[in-house]
């Protein structure tokens, strides 16, 4: 039960490199990987900011680092990204991979509260477990500046985690967020599991509901929609979200794209600009 | 049977699309699928040139569109991008997938000779077939102006298809391309059963062997080689190829790239400099 991160492999991309890694999580209870893209180093001794990017609903640490090309904009920008796996892994609860919206790869960024699911604690690996390991192995990152970004189940994670530590992260940005999960599918079957029948609990990691306490905010926040994305409609509902931040001023850049799906080939056009909006939060 | 292709799915990517085709293939005996990216069109009614775009042992039609991040250059020259297979798939043929670097996923771009793969017929099926395919089917496709690259078995297939047809191509490019296949392991298992023992036939299908006959090139050839790929010294070798195209004066421009490995991440980070090379001897 090795705490401490093992490479387990390494590719050179623009003049940095694509590194994955894995550990014993204690936060979750079983062993994870996650990867981290390091840009070129141009002088010694440089610490590099870091976004981290939330993935969505069946992803591992491997999608975003495989399909979106972000590493290029990262590269030039000096950021370091940091891509975490969705869920735990390996642990054999019953009915974990029953479906593809629930259990593994689901994680939905959240802690339990349900006896059955007391390993799903992916907020506190992201929010605390994480960073801690990145700052206390990886001298060259500097963990203080760190902002968040991430794609549907990842972009309500982003969102949320955003919301609840305006303190940790400079930035957020989100593509096809599920802005709302107590008032869709997806997130009515993953909260009534993970956080049981009472939906006061579910607000506390509901984007739409939290943007009404926390607005208080550095930066605006980005977000890219597909306009052909088929999970829109009843899933996504970026509109309600919209509306919640026009309530209380909060700055956002709400962004629809027409013709867009759902896919990385979406995220790959856009992240550009959500590389640049956040190197400039975190290079203030 | 249908030999005309059918849609099968479509993405927007910075701006074009990525579209999946299925057709039944004469040629192969099989049902085949492609991808072509197609820039956006600015004015109706103007041509893309094509790229085809030949992928390594194990792909499909899907790895380059997935990984490569050629679409965001393809984009802007106004180039459209061809991903064929890199086999016949669906034959059953007796030991077809036995290995991973014979069969299917691993056509090597030839014309077989023995009777058991009779239908590996990859090379009639990129330089004749496809071409034709595409000129009855998509009219806002300029065939006439086409270009060739590839990656490994697909740079190999790149370099002897563009050397064996110099009118039907306007330039050629590689990365880590198999440039000398009668002299390594993969080369010699592949040309062994699927063309017979007698090495004069092998010699056809090998671009270090075919330099010297086919040299009078309109544009220099572009390879890139990753100087920590794990199979150049012993499959790939460039250094054959440059030694050849030096007895004959031909113009090649051969890359070591220190540190890159034989993935997609060295592929995306130089694909820009490949599409650029290839708009160019496209747009004269």
């Amino acid at each position: 039960m090795e705490t401490k991160p093992t490479e387990i492999s390494s590719s050179k991309m623009y003049g940095g490199f694509n590194k994955r890694f894995k550990h014993f999580s204690p936060t979750l209870g079983c062993s994870m990987t996650f990867h981290i893209y390091f840009p070129p180093s141009a002088v010694d001794h440089v610490k590099f900011p870091v976004l981290y990017w939330l993935s969505g609903l069946t992803c591992t640490d491997e999608n975003f680092i495989t399909k979106s090309g972000a590493q290029r904009a990262a590269s030039k920008e000096g950021v370091a990204l940091i891509a975490p796996d969705t869920s735990p892994r390996g642990l054999n609860v019953e009915g974990e991979s029953d479906s593809w919206d629930f259990g593994v790869g689901a994680g939905f960024y959240l802690n339990a509260a349900q006896e059955k699911w007391k390993n799903w604690r992916m907020y506190d690996y992201v929010v605390k477990e994480l960073p801690e390991l990145l700052k206390e192995n990886f001298p060259q990152l500097d963990t203080s500046r760190a902002s968040i970004s991430g794609h549907s189940m990842g972009g309500h994670g982003a969102l949320t985690i955003y919301l609840k530590n305006l303190d940790k992260y400079k930035s957020v940005s989100a593509f096809a967020p599920i802005v709302n999960p107590t008032n869709c599918p997806w997130g009515q079957k993953a909260f009534t599991n993970y956080l049981g029948e009472n939906k006061a609990d579910w607000e506390e990691y509901d984007a739409t509901c939290l943007i009404s306490k926390y607005h208080d905010l550095a930066a605006t926040i980005l977000i890219d929609q597909g306009g052909d994305d088929k999970f829109l409609q009843d899933q996504l509902m970026p509109s309600k979200f919209e509306e919640a931040c026009k309530k209380v001023n909060a700055p956002l850049l709400l962004r629809l794209q027409p013709g867009y799906d759902h896919s990385y080939f979406f995220i790959a056009t856009f992240i550009d600009d959500h590389i640049s909006h956040h190197a400039q939060a975190l290079k203030l």
